[in-house]
């Protein structure tokens, strides 16, 4: 497919490497930037011909098929609006909206004008993401109880995501977007977050918006999605996320520890990885950063879901609940009150009942727990149905 | 010096253990059960004469030096009175109190009698904590913004844990007080916590008590003391802290990982490590788990300051702070509010200033951030000082 | 371009999976094999319709443009001379040949028809090797003077491989290959090998050729190409290689520790990873096989070497080189000695001085050692440049 | 017990802060060194009253109970001799000798004498190294097939380590000794090594001696013994080992992974652990040096063994087995063939059989392996008993 690309800066670069590379069939044939020149240089650098500095001409172009959103957060909805008049399909980055609202107008832009929408939440495609979300579903960690997402680095790339007016907050609408969505994935996606608790402050920079911020989401089942974001943190991008159930557990680590390690007395060159801060002493460089970060596996679903007309695996609604999370927990940062998740429009499951079934040990006792000491015995914790009483029985080896 | 050990469980036994081993001077002497038949197990067990099943006895035998309690949560109180009474130095296992009201009395018990009373908060005297608490005092992480310290394992071993009576709680009475001071020592003793957030949940057990939770400790000075506990743990004991300061980031991680992987098809026998839950396939044994634990630095302390006549790193002053933060936790995992520590007899610095130095990149301008883009140039994120504008400024390589 | 894939086995069904996957420009479209009903099966699976056991159908027909040789050992020579008299293009999987002598002939073939012809290597494209390969030839490891890679898991798939006939050997065959290559890029293409020791045995299987073998490369300019392979290993698949410079360290590990850690109780089903051996406890999945083992930049780059007219990164000279250093391992294997590396074509340097500059302290005094004490104290261990004595010298901080 | 400490260097002051640590009632109170300054500041230092320059009066000190050896290697025998003559028990540090000779006539001596001989091999006394043993002796491994044990760092503490005369030759006398035990340890010390084979090399300093070695020693049951060593490492401390066996795999990191990790700007200060080489960035402190390393259980299972009248498990006979087998693997590293370990004196088993029992899949095939495809299906590999043909036989899920 053709793509127009909106926007020319750091992250419509990693898109448009991502989508040469590996002998992809999709190309980006024409891009747009409010400034000229930036636009002629990153056609020039990706080798296609037709830029803008006119939003609208390049939406329009008549050998676009999709138009990629790659446009600071205030200008999204007016990038949506464009495609969704020119009835050109849309991948948009993350976060959708600034707020819930926003993002809800784009939702039913695009759905009004019938148009392919999908939300680029990269995050939700890395390898270990996608292959470690199967496993769970299959059932490999029984009942999910808690998931945690951390995303962490010394602070972002461009200007306007330091001004809260434009990017719509700091770290938290930054970062805590991909950390949500991920454990909405893992809980279930249909299971309705209830409330939010959060808490936010700007420890470091001389902004206005949160330079770190922590959350928990509750969700409708009693599980526990959490997040940790920070522009404070030294020592690289922390990218990692766990899952606890009742019968495992996930460890990731998307970035700092990913079995490549290497030592330099500071011989060498340059760059090493994405927001690395030294380049001498012991350095985690990334074998495949755009791979890592799920761009090619994401760029493939959203093509392919359109071919085959179905939904990609993130939509514009999956960035619509992840708005309405963010203005909970925005709002739990200033009230310091567990807020309610709103939704307008809620197309998950209702009153999900939250059960849990006991292990019986026998007729009376509930079994609390079984474990093998050092010496070999077995010890039980039991629990009467009836009285309560707690006991305990150690059978020996 | 010679011992008297009150309580012969698991928790003595690790005790016991670690003094009698690597040819120390301080013996066990004398052991205490309320069960006859464990105490005498006990003793000969660990080589040596002395067991009673009457409290008194033990802590006022002639040869007794110094009382350990090892004893289940209620019954600390108690035993301190009696140590108080007989004028013996008394070391008390964790937590000090079930609640903050009942550490102060036992605090107030033993300043009382002018004993010498050491907390055995294992966790704080760990090799690798101790060498990155001297890291941290040292500067090396700048100002600590932030300490997460987590412990989850599958549940603890003894009946009376599980029951909330005696106990004083779940999983966060028995494990949180763990993480709660290893984040005091990070963030600095003297600093005020001021109020509690947190989550609680029976998740997964029959049980009255929490089995699952996390919560947010803030300090006078901005810091937030992370703990995160539970008892639905898969996988083994997860034992892990982070700290992040301004200059760098600590990460430490106790059992799990720490350079010892060995694969089994099933061959050998029996135990690998406290808490591991399965015994073939990839296991991550400790090489010496009493040592990883704290435990013979923790009593190389103890009786180092009992004959130096010098306070011990964790007194039960430092109990009872622990004791005041669950309180609030526990109020607040129940009125969903972010609750005041409430102190009777704080001792560490009031009035804290919290004030942040911004860096200034010239007279008119804040510095946000420096990086070093993949191309080698330097891209510079400013704020002006007035205005509030930002800009930022990329300086070719 | 359309590719006739010659096998239909594990290898081909990995090459052709990959191929297929992120919409990638290339495609097969046609399948021999020696079974035709593997063959039928495979057709459907990757979705088209030719296929074929007649292995000379499938290279002539009209329209394929490349030819993938993923056949037992022994077909491959066979494979390559109907190509190049189809004068069809050939990438032919690892190793190129049984011996230097059976390699040497196929290399031939290819050149004489003027054919490209790529070895399909995959282990010299992995992410985590092409980005250490281009930070080593920046400099940043100073001179190489050793490098080690590793393979080893519990045995290969296919009853062919363990037959030293139709393989040309054991483990070592099978493994070595790509050991040897990948210290061969490490260390440079252009440096000769010239002589090897190699230990072999059969320690467990009962087959003929070796399932355990270690061996040292010497290269004419001093560094050292290890290599350790193994079809003994219990734990999965051990994929790790290492490289020491004078002035920093590479560690790689493309399998089992890669940031991706699971624990099950043994819920959930099936397949995790490949050659790992259990399915519930810490489990080490990887998360896309197929790109941390090197397809996706293997293949991308064959291809595009083809349109660009220029030479793949791994070649049949390469494979040839692979193969006389395997000839000269395999002799010492028996002759327990030091066997030279015979090359009947050898196109890199020769005579490559192999000079030490040793750094002067001042005018007298060679720098063997300058190091930092405990103290904080600088300590340098010199030696005199004439007399040879060695002296160390304090500086206190 | 009271000991005399000969030498006052690096290794000196490690074992007596061993010694002093952690409430052990064994004492340094006497110390000798060549230079009478040293001695003095090394009584200060730790807090007792007896220096000398006269190795005899140290010996000879009436309050001496054992001796500990910590003098460069070319006065070991010296100090052994007058330990015998003095008859006062003697602990030596490693290597024991240059040569087996020099080992031998030590061995004599303390036999003669009949005095308690420890050889302080700490790094066969490590908290993993023990528990790896263990397990292993208990047959979770099953057959032990290989060991690697790999000791690498920037080179020595002291000149004498660099002169060949003193230290009796380079990285290999002054590391692979460790190695070797260790891997004798795993393999079994009643199992006869036979031959070996050794590359070394000086690769980057001005010295004579080797600065950079690899071994494989092979046993009488076939088991291989690798070491790797080197004084060219850059990154820190490399000390790790691995065991492959029948039934399962055993990594040890003993210094640069063990669960510590720390990233600095460059705040703080100083000594952050042994060898390492850079004091920002990422660095990789180890928790309790002395500990990892082995020096307290060491002194524990030394001194407790000459109170018990047993022998401790690292004795000057194993001392005298690896001065054999080094010796020829210096002579292998010159002759570059597999020379035979020669002994004067074994004492271990000689004639061990080396079977291998094959596993039956049924009457007339014997089972080469065993897997799981990734569609669940199941394969067998198989050879025939009789005629050796090869086969394989897929079992659907």
């Amino acid at each position: 497919m053709n793509i127009a690309m909106l926007g020319s800066g750091f992250i419509a670069r990693f898109y448009a490497t991502s989508l040469h590379a590996q002998r992809r069939i999709d190309r980006v044939t024409m891009v747009y930037s409010r400034n000229k020149d930036n636009a002629q240089r990153f056609a020039k650098d990706y080798g296609f011909q037709d830029f803008t500095d006119d939003m609208e001409v390049a939406i329009n172009h008549s050998s676009v098929d999709v138009v990629v959103i790659s446009l600071p957060n205030h200008l999204h909805e007016e990038a949506v609006a464009a495609c969704a008049k020119a009835k050109k399909h849309v991948l948009c980055t993350k976060p959708l909206g600034r707020t819930a609202a926003e993002a809800k107008r784009m939702l039913d832009l695009v759905e009004e004008a019938g148009i392919f929408a999908g939300y680029l939440e990269d995050l939700c495609y890395t390898p270990k993401f996608l292959k470690s979300l199967e496993s769970i579903k299959n059932g490999s960690l029984g009942r999910v109880l808690w998931t945690k997402s951390r995303e962490a680095h010394p602070g972002p790339h461009s200007d306007w995501f330091w001004d809260k007016e434009k990017s719509g907050g700091g770290a938290m609408i930054d970062l805590a977007c991909h950390c949500i969505e991920i454990g909405r994935n893992y809980i279930g996606k249909k299971v309705k977050p209830i409330e939010v608790m959060c808490w936010a402050d700007t420890q470091v920079h001389p902004i206005e918006a949160e330079d770190h911020a922590i959350g928990l989401i509750k969700y409708a089942n009693g599980a526990i999605g959490q997040f940790e974001v920070s522009w404070c943190f030294r020592g690289g991008m922390d990218l990692r996320d766990e899952v606890m159930g009742t019968e495992g557990t996930v460890w990731i680590n998307n970035f700092l520890r990913t079995g490549f390690e290497t030592f330099t007395t500071g011989g060498g060159d340059g760059y090493v990885a994405e927001k690395t801060e030294v380049n001498k002493g012991w350095l985690f460089p990334v074998g495949d950063e755009a791979h890592e970060l799920g761009y090619p596996n994401m760029f493939t679903d959203m093509f392919s879901a359109l071919e085959e007309k179905r939904e990609p695996l993130e939509t514009f609604y999956d960035g619509y609940v992840v708005n309405a999370i963010l203005d909970a927990a925005y709002k739990s940062a200033e009230t310091k009150l567990w807020e309610p998740v709103v939704f307008e429009d809620w197309r998950g499951e209702d009153g999900v009942t939250y059960e849990k079934h006991n292990a019986s040990y026998d007729a009376d006792h509930f079994l609390i727990k079984e474990e093998k000491l050092p010496n070999g015995d077995k010890k039980l914790i039991l629990k009467h149905k009836i009285s309560g009483e707690l006991s305990q029985k150690v059978t020996q080896a």
